[in-house]
């Protein structure tokens, strides 16, 4: 068994940093937080053990920036380094460059970060894990006749994804035969573009879908799942709810989704927290992998208030050589979770993001509420990152238990100074849509246009 | 079956005010704060659904002021009063006027808080349904002779306990014979001056003690334990620390305590919420009931953290005649709990209080964290009541996860312009004597005097 880690420098910002910074006090590790100059005066940055500055607020010259992250994490003598979500955190570049400058990486090994990245690979060692994969081209397709002997099998609406896309980007409808040629030779331009890399795959176009995917953490050798996590009320493919348990799921779909994430952990050798991201057709009542994420993930409290385990610290504890010491059936999911995510942006002006200054502040509080932030009284949002201002994450016995209290925490909620879409998120949860369980991807946008209440 | 509650006056302040509106919240009850005019701009005020205030700020003009807190429940037609804790929360005349005038009373019946609060008739009834009581006298003492007779029984040194006493009042420790006489008749005379009752009765003196009590909730026809609580750590009988598990017990004893709370509330009919609670003989190890709480307590989250149980709702629904939908086997403790009572005052001064305006106010956060709070920024600390001002609960999967996150919250806490004990609590967790959880109820004046590490 390797040594814990005794100090780790935390490359990221925001909640996700705090919540590192308290993962790492409650191990006794040195937190060393990496900061952009925009963020010098915020939360984390004053609760962390030590702080670094890493450069200018954009984040190709801080959070981004791989040389001087390194730099730092040289310079305070750390074990390893914490990405946190978004930024580096995927970047199979960044954490190759960890392993050669001999600092450890908080996350699996960067040529599994790569592998997975590859939505194409991570297709394919899917299928070789007998996991279920979207029905489509199993490879990038080279060229239209490929592209057309595919969709005799897919069918019509098809999607044409970029291979290097995701959340939304990079992806296609195409909705009949005559318009696949022009659609596949646009899409392969504007991946290069976008990202680099023109290639591209066909799936079918599932339209009644939820998001859901299951929380793994393995230490090389055991690989455990924490359950699932529904994501289906988004908008413009952005996450907003999450909860755990899903509600459109029985026990034996849920049991058959966590056994194909750790099946496709064990084909890779996964190590490390990560997320296994599936669509459910709502039609079919069965499911597809469709991504895997090798971070954490910022809905992750979801799984900790049902399961008591803190992820956090499991993948500090793992990244230092340590085991696991539970097993599956230590993992019990009691109740039930959701997180709203709190941005500040106006759901009246086409959720613009409006950084801004916040002048009060109150979380609210009482059983089985957490608030996940990093926002206080006086702390201006800087317009230069998301908008993401805090998660809020309710605990109930059930479903209905934790809606309730997840909207009296809403409205108990308090930050002036700027717009958020709290407001939003009582709508969202007090619809009847969201209260039934029974909606789909398209849930969010419905309601906002009127066509679901 | 009966109606559901739909209205509740709330006949408390701060946290508990506070905590009660929130539960009444989730359950579409509609909340009407009884509030002094000291507390027009607390925080329940604002959050509760309606508010009226009762009187001055001096709690015999507001809340313990029975009749001005029923005309208040009439004149907004609520269908209960909760009385929270302290107050008028075992105060059988006041449960008993609430009877008489047909308002319903979230607790038990006056009949049963005035024989369970008589000190010596709770220890017959304990008798009764099987529940070792400490050693001493059954019934009052009348005179000397009949304590001399005790005595003999019990040994020296023994305790004199004024029957009406309670919460360290009233209390006297006999070192030997030769002061039995003279000590007897001076706290007689006490007790009819404190309380207007000279009952009395002797006990065992026992010193190497734990607190330890149980959680019971009780819709009158079912009986549940909701586990126990210790209460050891406390200074001049105050309790400053409690957590569940207990450290000292082991199962048999534990289900032991359970059943033995279970078949007193049988043997009196126990409706609602209560606690029962014992002493722990650390040299014998087992366990004598002392008396039991007909109310909520302050420490009440502790169990719902390890339970996942609203007791307050239960609360709610049972005064409302809703039976109680779980069973004993349904309640399922998990991890472990610790409550911090963060109190207005100055270790340094002899804990002497110190009301006064809170300038700047930063809850605690992240996995595991609760803070029952009504204080805010710009919130003055009327000098009338405690000096409690707010409970910090943290839930770990096991008591070093607990320690460990409560010392990191109690690090985030800010509160400016007031000082508190969150730095003394930090004393007590961060204490040898404490993490090992062998300790005794004299732990924290053996710690305060330098005597404990």
């Amino acid at each position: 068994m390797a040594e814990p880690l005794r100090s780790v420098l935390i490359a990221n910002r925001g909640e996700i940093a705090l919540r590192i910074v308290r993962a790492c006090r409650e191990l006794g590790i040195r937190s060393v937080l990496a900061y952009s100059e925009a963020d010098k005066d915020s939360l984390p940055v004053q609760l962390a053990d030590q702080a670094v500055c890493i450069g200018p607020a954009p984040v190709k010259s801080s959070y981004r920036n791989a040389v001087a992250i390194i730099s730092a994490a040289q310079a305070y003598k750390v074990d390893a380094i914490h990405p946190g979500y978004g930024f580096l955190s995927e970047n199979a570049d960044f954490a190759k460059l960890c392993e050669e400058q001999g600092v450890g990486f908080v996350g699996p090994s960067s040529d599994i970060i790569r592998r997975m990245g590859d939505k194409i690979e991570a297709k394919i060692i899917a299928r070789r894990a007998g996991v279920p994969t979207v029905p489509g081209s199993v490879g990038a397709i080279a060229e239209y006749e490929e592209a057309r002997a595919v969709a005799a099998d897919v069918g019509f609406p098809l999607l044409i994804k970029a291979a290097a896309g995701g959340g939304g980007r990079g992806m296609r409808v195409v909705p009949t035969a005559d318009t696949l040629e022009k659609d596949l030779a646009e899409i392969m331009s504007e991946a290069e573009v976008a990202f680099g890399d023109p290639s591209v795959y066909i799936e079918r176009y599932l339209t009644d879908i939820r998001h859901v995917e299951i929380q793994v953490i393995s230490d090389g050798t055991t690989v455990l799942s924490v359950g699932e996590r529904d994501c289906t009320a988004q908008r413009r493919n952005q996450k907003l709810v999450e909860e755990s348990p899903s509600p459109a799921l029985d026990d034996t779909l849920r049991k058959g989704l966590s056994e194909a994430a750790v099946a496709l952990c064990r084909e890779v050798g996964y190590t490390n927290a990560g997320t296994v991201e599936f669509v459910f057709d709502n039609v079919e009542r069965t499911y597809y992998f469709i991504e895997m994420n090798t971070r954490i993930q910022v809905e992750h409290p979801v799984s900790e208030m049902v399961s008591g385990i803190d992820l956090i610290k499991l993948q500090l504890q793992i990244a230092g050589g340590q085991p696991l010491t539970i097993t599956q059936d230590d993992v019990v999911l009691t109740g039930h979770a959701i997180e709203c995510r709190i941005n500040a942006e106006d759901p009246d002006r086409g959720f613009a993001p409006g950084p801004g200054r916040i002048s009060a502040f109150r979380a609210p509080g009482g059983p089985g509420v957490r608030m996940d932030t990093h926002i206080q009284a006086g702390y201006s949002i800087p317009p230069f990152y998301d908008s993401m201002i805090g998660k809020l994450i309710c605990w109930g016995a059930d479903r209905d238990e934790a809606i309730a209290r997840a909207l009296g925490a809403l409205g108990e909620l308090v930050v002036d100074g700027v717009t958020t879409t709290a407001a939003f998120h009582q709508r969202i949860l007090s619809s009847d849509g969201f209260r039934s369980g029974e909606f789909n991807t398209a849930f969010v946008a419905e309601l906002l246009d009127g066509r679901a209440t």
